[in-house]
């Protein structure tokens, strides 16, 4: 997936805001559901981040178009850890790895089947 | 109500990023509601942003406290306009006129009497 | 130019927070420069926005795919102003138009004569 | 330090979207500077997060005042790592650590005396 940084993501500092790092990588990991025709949120149903861990490597800045590549390296029954990179030109700016649980009707549930298969591919 | 401009506020431009200035705005509005023991949402009801019209005069910049003036200058049955202005040390950065409707299970509705009420007193 | 809406697009109300749209008409703006091989922003140039005046028809929501259309409606010295709609599947959700102006060292400046020309196909 | 949640922090899930509580972490750690008079932003010079590692423990949501609680667990030359925690009426929602490095002209830089002087206060 590619992402271009607009305006709205950098900051005086002249680069990308270090939250927006991950904001990119959250629109990667829905965009891989929309992809192969799934939702990541259906009415009571859908993934929250748990856990996160980031490194930021390099800066993005404004008109850069990033790559952002996922895989998932943890796929349980409730909980998966994805592995994301950001890179621009092949050079690696931002990496992190985050631990996303299922919920259903706010607790903890069971990653449906459909899903899971979906998710293994990646792995 | 005072905002004081943090890094995600700014842009590469070194200035507060221009529709950041409504988002201020918002806040001070939901603000007006909390400071009255209301809530501008409720389940299935809440208030929705159907027009807006605003002028950026000056810039804000990263450390800047403002100040967000809210009035109501129309207070009809479903809707209503408020001006809101955004000033630095008494000098106008941003004003607009925003029209709010109030909905209830995504129909125009009629604004509660409480909130009415409380409404009109920013006439 | 199309826009995915994603999580951090949306608020609790279930739609897009309403200054979004503001921003997705600014990405637009961006990417017309960017298709061109021109940059809204140079060092100590670049457009910003003056006044703005929003219309919030219908609501878009998660995992929508919205068209951004751009045409320039008035272009002056050191101004332009555009109109900009936001549709999803040809229906109208939003439409706004924003006067922008050129800054050159933080003062209105002519705007540069190949960006002239390049919004003037806008027109 | 407090922060109120509005609308714009909030997703469609209902709760505060994920890196905004970064966001918030981030807010709190420019006001200790702002409270002692200090900026973490100048010119050429300022901190830049490196490396994070945060824990969602429970959603916060729309009208929330939470508290945001930093503290300084390691002290170096030319970087620190905070720790910080956001907790609503004391129940904790959010933790994270933080490398923050200090730039100068783009490079690692010591962190002036005076900033090294009133973090380690916080130590």
């Amino acid at each position: 997936m590619k992402v271009r940084v607009y305006y709205e993501d950098t900051d005086v500092g002249g680069v990308v805001y270090h939250s927006n790092y991950i904001n990119f990588c959250e629109r990667a990991r829905s965009e891989m559901f929309f992809q192969h025709g799934l939702s990541p949120h259906q009415e009571n149903e859908f993934f929250v981040a748990k856990h996160l861990e980031a490194n930021f490597i390099k800066p993005a800045v404004f008109a850069d178009i990033l790559d952002i590549d996922t895989k998932v390296i943890k796929l349980k029954n409730a909980s998966a850890v994805l592995h994301q990179t950001i890179t621009r030109d092949g050079e690696k700016l931002f990496e992190m790895n985050v631990t996303v649980a299922y919920l259903k009707n706010k607790r903890p549930a069971k990653i449906p089947d459909n899903m899971k298969e979906f998710l293994s591919r990646y792995l």
